[in-house]
């Protein structure tokens, strides 16, 4: 856009956000008081469809259901069911001739764990020195309603686009994504793609994949006084704990990208659960692990599914035991698609050149270190996403989980004028 | 005893044995039927009430309780209350001047675990080629029979002793050994004492201790796309297992004790079960090892715990993870106490004697690989005791558990003719 025509905008848009910090706040807040776990995300989302009815937008609100969307091969949740879970699409309408934008985020979050650990209650939504704590505050409420006060500017500042804004509030990002599955089925795909997941105002155009999976190691049960008799599936499991970490190290040792240079380890492979044995004076005979594999945006799913597979067939030249009682895994549960959007993509450009107008610096592009449903939006709606938000991916699903005020606000402002730039000024 | 009338006893014994196969091998039969497991000790204890009064001797039954027993050092129980859960002991009433001798056997069994996994109903008591077959038939109800049978020979055979003889059914010695001590506080001792726990007929004068321990291994939590932020409780429950493998390895070089030279691992710490994180995509923040540890009879359970807890705080030099965040070693359920009796005991001479007279060869004499109530019986109650009998060690607390009925008869003789020579002739 013209330079004098921009720098007008950018001030109306910097101050309408600076006279609305209250009401601002006080969304967020709500929305973080309401508890919006799986199979409890309708009390948020009627908070939304009220916000997006004050903004002004048409609104489409809907139960998925149907054979298409849980038959469909990157359908992935632990329900079939979402009676009482509702999606939320609100539509800015843009003129015509311009280049469609989703904003999209998702409403559910995950279970507050030990209320113990919460210095605040996980529901209070309470804000100390400039920060708002509770659970979702900062994955992510707190990019939800960046989204929100974007549109509310926009619309409100009667700032007309050539091409369609289309919010998206989802559910059951958590658990793998049926949510923004859902809206493409409905028919909701664009240009592009922004999802303000807590990234600490970086800019992610690749997001890693990942995908649940579940490990079986055999023993023999004896029992403890005689368990040279046996033999421990917990000393067999530590074998394979030390195996699949091989594996994680050879698969980033192939990670070239510069997105990734700074990552410790771009794509983890993390035990997260073990369990086995069911006596004190026993010897285990069973050990069950499960983990999250990461997947390369370089890679399909099946590729890293079969790396991971055949090494496991490979235990048995560390151990003749698991020739005779082979490691057996399974995929289970969750299951985040890799994305990535290409680094000269114009949203990018757009992105960046505002985010520099706005910040005074440079921003960190960086690959994400977990998935987000950038990858269906990307891979089955065939939508570019970028990731960009104002959360601190450190509190996401931890306790004490919290969100710096400033920087929703700072992350709405980047995003209404990127859309500005990408939707085309009527 | 002088030679003939010992040859013609034993020849009446047998003989007697012979006439009363069928139904000794009924009364095990109904035994195994009742399931005894804890709590549920009722029904068998019925039949073992009856089984007594049969042989005419004296009954004393009772449902322990009481401060004395639930403040005792001694007393391990998951339970204080032992309503319907009644102890039962007879008594054949010496005619003066004898060594008393306590029969020891339990009542309770372990579950059956998983009914899949039987071949036979594991409270079917089937015979089939001469193994009888089912939960507690090897451990212990087949012992307890061999006890019966033996008291109902004397008995019938009108064979007076100038010693007491003490049969005890107890309930709770797979719980730490509760019934016996209730025994000992009741006023039960002896001069000596045999327990025909399942020992595949070997003579066990020593008896491993044991005792429970759990120990808890901190980590970081982190997301598991992030998981080099974060510490794996897993990662770092590897170490502590391997560190207490190592301190299992010098435990058991210090046993020099020749009854133990064809054991493995004389003295062994059993990790029975591992449980730890609760995401699979998060890293685990804590898992916990409950294992079994052995305690030797040259050791008391105080010297073998200070061993174990100065071993793990010796962690940090392992991994100064662990000097911030230090293993918990916490003693917690089942608790049986080592044992032991001098090999020059008479008792030990009568039982090897009488074994070689009846087996035709020299009996194996061993240490226990496991506790029993005999440890008790030696501590609390000062009385000397031998583990021996017909049982399967490998066949207990196991599926398809059974016990060949030719031993339970076998060890009924032995146990009959060392008990005469014992007690003493009238």
């Amino acid at each position: 856009m013209e330079d004098n025509r921009q720098k007008l905008l950018q001030s109306q848009i910097h101050d309408w956000l600076l006279k609305n910090k209250d009401s601002g706040t006080r969304l967020l807040q709500k929305l973080v008081q309401a508890d919006s776990t799986q199979a409890n995300e309708k009390g948020a989302q009627g908070i939304v469809i009220e916000a997006l009815h004050e903004i002004g937008l048409r609104v489409d609100i809907w139960e998925q259901d149907g054979d298409e969307l849980v038959q469909h091969p990157y359908f992935v949740s632990p329900r079939t069911e979402f009676k009482e879970s509702p999606n939320v699409v609100g539509v800015k309408k843009g003129t015509g001739g311009g280049r469609s934008l989703i904003l999209n985020g998702h409403i559910d979050v995950v279970p507050a764990g030990d209320f113990e650990q919460w210095e605040h209650h996980p529901f209070s939504g309470k804000v100390v020195e400039g920060k708002l704590y509770g659970r979702g505050a900062t994955d992510m409420k707190g990019g939800n309603v960046s989204l929100l006060l974007a549109l509310s500017a926009l619309q409100q500042l009667d700032i007309q686009l050539k091409g369609d804004i289309i919010f998206q509030s989802v559910i059951e990002e958590e658990s793998g994504g049926s949510g923004t599955l859902a809206t493409i089925l409905r028919g909701y795909k664009a240009d592009a793609a922004i999802i303000p997941e807590p990234t600490n105002m970086r800019i992610f155009p690749k997001q890693q994949g990942s995908m649940w999976f579940r490990i079986h190691v055999k023993g023999r049960a004896a029992h403890g006084g005689t368990r040279y008799e046996g033999v421990s599936a917990i000393e067999k499991a530590l074998l394979v704990v030390e195996y699949i970490n091989k594996l994680e190290k050879k698969r980033n040792e192939r990670i070239t990208d510069p997105l990734y240079s700074k990552v410790p380890i771009p794509i983890p492979i993390n035990l997260g659960k073990i369990e086995g044995g069911n006596w004190p004076s026993s010897v285990p005979d069973h050990v069950k692990l499960e983990g999250r594999m990461g997947v390369s945006p370089e890679e399909t799913m099946e590729e890293a599914k079969l790396e991971m597979e055949s090494w496991i067939a490979k235990l048995q030249e560390v151990d003749p035991w698991f020739a005779e009682h082979p490691v057996v895994i399974e995929w289970f549960g969750a299951r985040w698609v890799p994305g990535a959007i290409n680094l000269e993509h114009e949203l990018m450009n757009k992105l960046i050149t505002n985010y520099q107008q706005i910040q005074g610096e440079t921003p960190i592009v960086e690959a994400s270190p977990w998935g987000t449903d950038g990858g269906l939006l990307t891979k089955v709606g065939e939508t570019p996403t970028i990731v960009f938000g104002p959360g601190v991916t450190e509190k996401a699903h931890h306790p004490n989980e919290y969100i710096e005020l400033e920087k929703v606000f700072e992350a709405a402002e980047i995003i209404a004028l990127t859309a500005i730039d990408w939707c085309g000024l009527h």
